[in-house]
């Protein structure tokens, strides 16, 4: 199998990339893995070179604050689309990008390409819950004013996904609702109810935004406006409490001190509700694989992603997909 | 002024609603207060009797169980539903009740009836917000699938009321969406900010679920969907983050210490967390007054919601919203 991995796209590309992959390359010696990026730079950083690393030269880059749409049209030799071209041209089966997250997406809608009967692919992060298990989303923002079929469809890939990557016999897909009974909700999760309780998945039926965190569910269906509100007011409540907290440990010295003794157990809390801590997020519905590692990715959180995408082209998930979405066509 | 209070509605019914009516008819004797339910039992909970307190029989209940719809329908003398037709036959100027949320919606909708002009009335709580102030809301789960006119209407309520009622002279009014750009969101929101820009309010544009409880508008629109889940999301996070602490300060003897220190700043800041500490939720668009207050409430609460409906009244909030409403059919 071959993984073409972006080497210019994060906060700490291309070294924290070239040294990742480097790892990944001694571990996993059944893999090809193609760094793309500017040639001279990532060469400079190859303090070694295992046989199975290959280096792919793109002479652009896509930057943070670029305008996705724009950037995946005019920079034709950006590291990240050079990437996804070779999964199209089938020289890589797989791509890895910790950068710019709305190019990503546009780079696996026009580049990679989108799997035949899919409307909408999805990016699907890992939430985190109270247990540690977290929950897989989608989609959380990707695409505005979704259908019940969509949603239909993003619960069908999410299973697959946690069943075939992460080795969940039978994924619970609960559906995002504001309360727990059938009827409940707007036109679009009263009709995808129907729907989701007739496919070919556990539907364990509505789920609450308050109950997300408690688990109770390993994919979470919504659209991307819903998905995305609940996603940032979690952030946004856990950042004001933090904040308050810290107000609360600097007030006297009895205070300081109580935090001196509370902190480490807080700070890895902390840590834990960080989605962007929870590995890298598949783009489902796309012909090839396409996997987002967050832009602070260090060079062990890009082996994980090099692991991810490993696990995810043995297991089959692609083909998978794409079994289950012809059928229903 | 006359204002009918669901004497029989909430957790502490009827003893903390007598008893807040009487502190309030002592305060404030330009009101009469009508005390509706069960007279044999309120009558037994009034201590003293001042002029301008009422009782007016009703001899059935709505509990916190019966189905909101079928409730009202059915229990034509209970005591929301009594209060509710008293507005509606301009035997009291205004009314107050504690009891199921969404029987009391009804009973606007049904009983006081919605306002010329408004396709659905709203109920508008207030959020907390870290620097205190609050931000009204609405809707956060009345009703679904709303227009972007009926995102118009509650801008322009929400707007009147917080002027008027809680005299802020410029309201400022968001949009509750997934970025701050303007043509950031769904069909909906990107509809709706072009009507609100041309509405007769201070418009401050888009605002994300994470910068809400950093204050920044006065008042949020969102349809009830979204807005629910964000309410929710708010809720399961920092329901998650307290009890986490919880854990954390009982794990040995020197984090039970520094437990003793934080908690009562802690507890403080949980109470300021907790939207249903923040008054009346007024519902809007009805042809009178209608004012919730939470189930929970106490005299103080209940004394707290007459001073707010008396407000409401005197500043004719009603009235002008009715003549906005008006102007732009």
């Amino acid at each position: 199998m071959r993984i073409a991995i972006d080497a210019m796209g994060g906060d700490h590309a291309p070294h924290e990339i070239v040294a990742g992959v480097l790892q990944a390359a001694k571990e996993w010696t059944d893999a090809e893995l193609i760094l793309v990026g500017d040639s001279a730079r990532i060469e400079a950083l190859m303090s070694e070179r295992p046989g199975n690393v290959r280096v792919h030269h793109a002479g652009d880059v896509i930057t943070a604050d670029d305008e996705p749409g724009k950037a995946v049209r005019r920079k034709k030799d950006a590291s990240m689309v050079v990437a996804g071209r070779l999964v199209r041209e089938g020289e890589a089966d797989a791509m890895i990008s910790g950068g710019n997250t709305g190019a990503l997406m546009v780079t696996g809608l026009l580049i990679v390409g989108r799997m035949e009967g899919v409307e909408r692919p999805a990016l699907a992060p890992m939430l985190p819950t109270m247990d540690g298990t977290g929950v897989l989303a989608l989609d959380l923002g990707a695409n505005m004013d979704a259908s019940p079929e969509e949603l239909l469809q993003y619960a069908i890939m999410g299973s697959i996904y946690r069943s075939k990557v992460q080795g969940i016999a039978k994924p619970r897909v609960g559906l995002l609702n504001i309360g727990t009974e059938a009827m409940k909700g707007n036109t679009l999760t009263k009709t995808a109810y129907g729907l989701l309780e007739q496919a070919p998945i556990q539907f364990v039926g509505n789920v609450e935004a308050s109950q997300v965190m408690r688990g109770g569910c390993d994919v979470l269906v919504c659209d991307g406006f819903s998905g995305n509100v609940m996603l940032k007011a979690m952030e946004g409540t856990a950042d004001a409490v933090f904040s308050t907290l810290k107000t609360e440990f600097t007030r006297t010295w009895m205070t300081k001190l109580a935090a001196a003794v509370m902190m480490p157990g807080l700070r890895q809390f902390k840590k834990k509700l960080d989605y962007k801590e929870h590995g890298g997020a598949p783009m489902l519905g796309l012909s090839g694989l396409v996997l987002k590692c967050h832009g602070s990715s260090d060079a062990l959180a890009v082996k994980n992603a090099v692991r991810q995408a490993r696990v995810a082209l043995q297991s089959g998930l692609v083909q998978a997909i794409a079994a289950e979405i012809n059928t229903r066509k």
